[in-house]
């Protein structure tokens, strides 16, 4: 018995693209696609409501949750969600108001600082390896090995010949997970400067969320275009037919975790688990 | 600024004790006190409704929420949440319905089964050390270095001499961690056999719940007694000052999730966290 999926009707579907069944296509990086970040909107102004879309996230988060207990129960495959973007473009806040769909024993989340100096000492792809999920779970990957060709490239920590390099090894480790059972999925949160201007003025008048607030992040801010560059490469180099990335209009919370939630759920239902079938010897036991 | 609570005001509480600001102390077992399980209720039978716990677990995670938003923030102490109890007695159940009340990103399951070879090279605790939660993480060990003397006893995997050495190791164990920061809190869900019987039967007949029966879980049952007493030894050698066991009568779910879920709001609200001020180099800043 697998889970059967209640999109909306064809006849219940407008021309807002999140409504049709294949609706999260719209945001994926084809293969061979030269990404301009200029030409994806950072803000969506659609038409669907606000009000609308925490409904169905709130349906479609209902559905993730069905759809992570049949890829616990059955082992077959285990899932690897990326998340990369500038600070407050809401990587933190997509695992928060998503990524709690989840039953938190099937799901564990990994963020990705500066290196430590043991980690420093091995490839850059070893820490990441460690942590990647293990069939059955689901991986969520707060920053990630791509911050070895973002962050570090931008910085000058390593030597072009070096970051350039990175792209394969990047492709070859992702179809080699793959190709154990790892579905890889990849979301760029992608804001504007505008709005993470607003974000950082937020953090810094709110007593709850000061916290947040790191002085250094303004030292990324002001190379914002480079960032940008380092980006568009990431997404050229790494977007491939079976660890795709999506660019997310994420200037809008609400619309950022909509999109989100409907490309895991897409992602996981066309696995088509089904329910693993009562073990052999328990046929016809009775309990004492 | 910390999070303030909404106990039931002296007014509106009633004899019951899970109404009283002070009602989760009932289950806790106290340092010294022999434990017979036989005196403890496996079935709640209060006067509390199902539909009025739901709706008091319901608020009790959202504070749960906010505490453990404040336990990441202030990256001061960490939350160690140990769960055990026989087969079906609702330790995956908990993790499903209470536990995700907390932010994945500050949360981190651990289930221990059958050691492997390379944990068998190694004292007890070498793979429960290495998954205690660091400051500021919530961690959760679905079974636990209890295990160790628990089924090794009662299946005569170690001499006794062993397993008797051990609740002095675990008592310093939880006392080391405790002194670096963790806070430290044990449930044994406790259920009757018939519970666990009609659960069986239930498994066996849910097709979306087969893949949990095991037949060998029934060479478990049929020891329930050598467990029992195996647990009453544990729970009166290792309930501390600063690690506490809980018992909670588990028969019903909706009870048993009310009774953690308000444990571990009492147990995280006593740390009387506040939220980290802004850093001193961030104040006055203009964002460009």
């Amino acid at each position: 018995m697998s889970i059967t999926f209640s999109w909306p009707e064809e006849s219940e579907r407008s021309k807002d693209a999140l409504k049709r069944p294949d609706g999260v296509d719209q945001f994926r990086v084809l293969p061979g696609q030269e990404v301009d970040l200029d030409e994806y909107p950072t803000r969506y102004e659609g038409e669907i409501t606000k009000k609308k879309a925490l409904k169905e996230l709130e349906q479609s988060k209902k559905r993730l949750n069905l759809l992570q207990q049949l890829l616990y129960a059955t082992e077959k495959r285990s899932l690897l969600v990326v998340l990369q973007g500038m600070d407050t473009s809401g990587k933190d806040g997509t695992i928060k108001h998503v990524m709690d769909a989840f039953n938190p024993q099937g799901c564990q989340v990994s963020g990705f600082k500066a290196p430590t100096s043991e980690e420093l000492r091995h490839d850059f792809l070893w820490r990441v390896h460690k942590v990647v999920p293990a069939r059955g779970m689901v991986g969520i990957f707060n920053r990630s090995h791509y911050e070895d060709v973002l962050i570090q490239r931008v910085e000058e920590m390593v030597p072009k010949a070096v970051w350039r390099g990175r792209y394969e090894s990047i492709r070859e480790f992702e179809e080699s997970i793959t190709e154990a059972g790892t579905i890889v999925v990849k979301f760029f949160l992608h804001i504007s400067p505008d709005e993470q201007k607003k974000r950082l003025e937020d953090r810094l008048a709110d007593p709850t969320a000061q916290w947040k607030f790191k002085v250094g992040d303004l030292r990324v801010r002001a190379k914002w275009d480079e960032y940008q560059t380092a980006y568009e490469d990431a997404l050229t180099e790494c977007s491939t037919e079976i660890a795709p990335w999506y660019i997310v209009p994420a200037d809008r919370k609400w619309y950022r975790n909509l999109v989100v939630s409907r490309v895991l759920e897409k992602t996981l239902s066309d696995l088509d688990l089904e329910w693993p079938p009562l073990e052999e010897e328990a046929k016809g036991i009775e309990i004492e």
